[in-house]
């Protein structure tokens, strides 16, 4: 096997991890002596060992204690991301590489943390280990996408959820819903929600639908250990803060409006915006809370803000083959284009069915 | 080889008939002695032989005449459809089986056609041959769907293509359109309009863009030896008749409005329709012309009779990963539903990525 080899294994371990580890990274990590693989491990949730510790961990368990020390002095590791240098929920893994005299390090990418990144890498280099970054970073950038998203760009990665009809409705004009898209669609719903950190809707759809935005019967994801935090845009009296389903959730949950609030609530933190629905302002706040992902639910304002304000990266439609026609409530209300060239566009990544409607995902074009 | 496996070989004939045959069904026929095919046929394209005389002819020429009418006398004949009893463009098939002596006959289905239904069937059992109706029914009439529809209920297949944007807009408030949906997916219109008897559209939509409405880049059809009928419903004056591109075709055409038109035109048919936008009489006149397939191409206000009146047996829609925004135009304007239940609603039956596009193909469900 080639160092090509164990870090693709390192990567299959990292995905593992799945959505278990946010607002962490999936980290996998392979140890070798001799071309012979004798560690491996991966991060597998928020909060516990990391992926390099683990493998450790694993060697030490498969060898004896005695033996597995033997083996890792001089040995190496392929890592899919640098690995840490400071203390977070767990000590810093560079001390784990250190103290078993781990040789040589194979990591893909440098950590996108400004608190790390290229740290982790010098303390490792400086104590005299052959350290090589880059090896398969795109497909470990990949696994982590929205993490290096909120890194280099300083926002959440955006996604933004759609059930519609043909003619682009989301509602009757009495506001009914329920449902326009089919039960698989909700079902799979469920998975997207289980995959981000967050989700937002705007405070007319809480007090319209008091909808519960909870992962609750995910097929990919049984045992979600937290649930997303939940964001509302707009304002919510505080008397009617209690009747609201979605605080009874063991979450977090922020309120951004523009009004001053008063009072603490338990349950909801209280973000005052400085201008009228400054999405900017809410992005940039929520990468404070560590959120990579964050997924809009609706309604029509929340859409049609974030599509105005091009901040959309990934655009999924579940489109009913239903026609609600011309009294009922559009998706979203931009702004019409003055020429085609200028219409909001973006590019099909993939497209399937699912139950009696098709679920397009789209990107940023 | 058994009765089944001779029919599938008859069906697979059948289809390369293609849309050559138009209005005509595809049929196809295979002959055989002693279990061996001895001949082989198809129907090839509007006005030339049937399938039966091509599979005679085959057998003529392959063994000679000598010897293929000694193989022909006692022969069975696998045919797609029930042969035809009557002169049309070519003699009764029933001759040609009856001069050569074929002796058991395996029909998939009756011909649906009042002037054949039986007929075909009937004169040959009364010569004394053994005719068995049937076999792989369902696949043989399914090649010729829309043939079996026009008999059966009277009215042409409709089909509705609609470029539009996620959105559900056609062009910008301005009518620009040109183009919504991608390059891929015009030149699959193309095979679309390859496949119909007739496009119609409304005399809106001809006047404000002066369309071709023909076949001019099919990539599945190279030569098409006629262009489908163009159908426009709705005013157009006299005056301007002669200046649009969609006559200067050598194809059929009419134009079905509330007028009473006072001359002839050497491109046209003019009908009156007796009530405004009468779309049951204006099918029932279209199945006159044999058209088993019409292909409805816009604009909204046909779009929306089309849909209102639950005559759409297909809608195609090419999506294009836009957004044309709040006043853009609808490609329809239904009437909204009081309740989701009561929704026109469709089937989704498959979709495909086409160019940038995805192409929905939905039924009446």
């Amino acid at each position: 096997m080639q160092d090509l080899d164990f870090m693709n294994e390192a990567i299959k371990l990292a995905l593992k991890g799945s959505v278990y580890t946010h607002p962490n990274p999936r980290v996998g990590c392979v140890i070798t002596k001799d071309n012979t693989i004798i560690g491996k491990g991966y991060h597998k949730s928020f909060g516990s060992n990391h992926a390099e510790v683990n493998a450790v961990k694993y060697c030490l368990n498969k060898f004896g204690k005695n033996k597995g020390v033997d083996l890792l002095r001089g040995s190496t590791a392929y890592i899919t991301l640098e690995p840490c240098s400071i203390f977070s929920k767990t000590p810093p893994c560079t001390d784990t590489i250190l103290k078993y005299e781990i040789k040589n390090i194979f990591c893909a990418s440098l950590d996108p943390n400004p608190a790390i990144n290229g740290r982790g890498v010098r303390v490792l280099r400086k104590a005299g280990l052959n350290v090589k970054v880059g090896l398969l970073k795109k497909e470990a950038v990949k696994i982590n996408e929205e993490f290096f998203f909120r890194h280099n760009k300083g926002r959440p990665f955006v996604r933004m959820k759609v059930a519609q009809s043909i003619d682009g409705k989301i509602a009757l004009a009495n506001g009914d819903s329920k449902w326009i898209s089919s039960k698989e669609s909700r079902s799979d719903v469920q998975n997207l929600r289980a995959e981000v950190d967050a989700i937002l809707v705007g405070s007319g759809t809480v007090l319209k639908d008091n909808p519960r935005l909870n992962v609750r019967n995910s097929n990919k994801y049984k045992a979600i250990n937290k649930q997303p935090k939940k964001i509302i845009l707009g304002k919510i009296d505080y008397s009617t803060l209690s009747g609201l389903k979605l605080f009874k959730e063991d979450s977090e949950n922020i309120i951004f409006s523009n009004d001053d609030f008063v009072s603490n609530h338990s349950k909801v933190i209280f973000k005052k915006l400085k201008k009228q629905n400054s999405l900017k302002q809410l992005l940039k706040e929520l990468t404070k809370y560590e959120i990579n992902s964050l997924l809009i639910e609706g309604g029509s304002q929340v859409f049609t803000s974030f599509i105005e304000e091009n901040i959309v990266d990934e655009l999924i439609v579940y489109l009913s083959p239903k026609i609600l026609g011309n009294s009922s409530k559009n998706a979203t209300e931009v702004i019409s284009p003055k020429t085609l060239n200028n219409a909001k566009n973006f590019k099909i990544l993939k497209s399937m069915t699912v139950g009696d409607d098709i679920k397009i995902i789209m990107r940023r074009k």
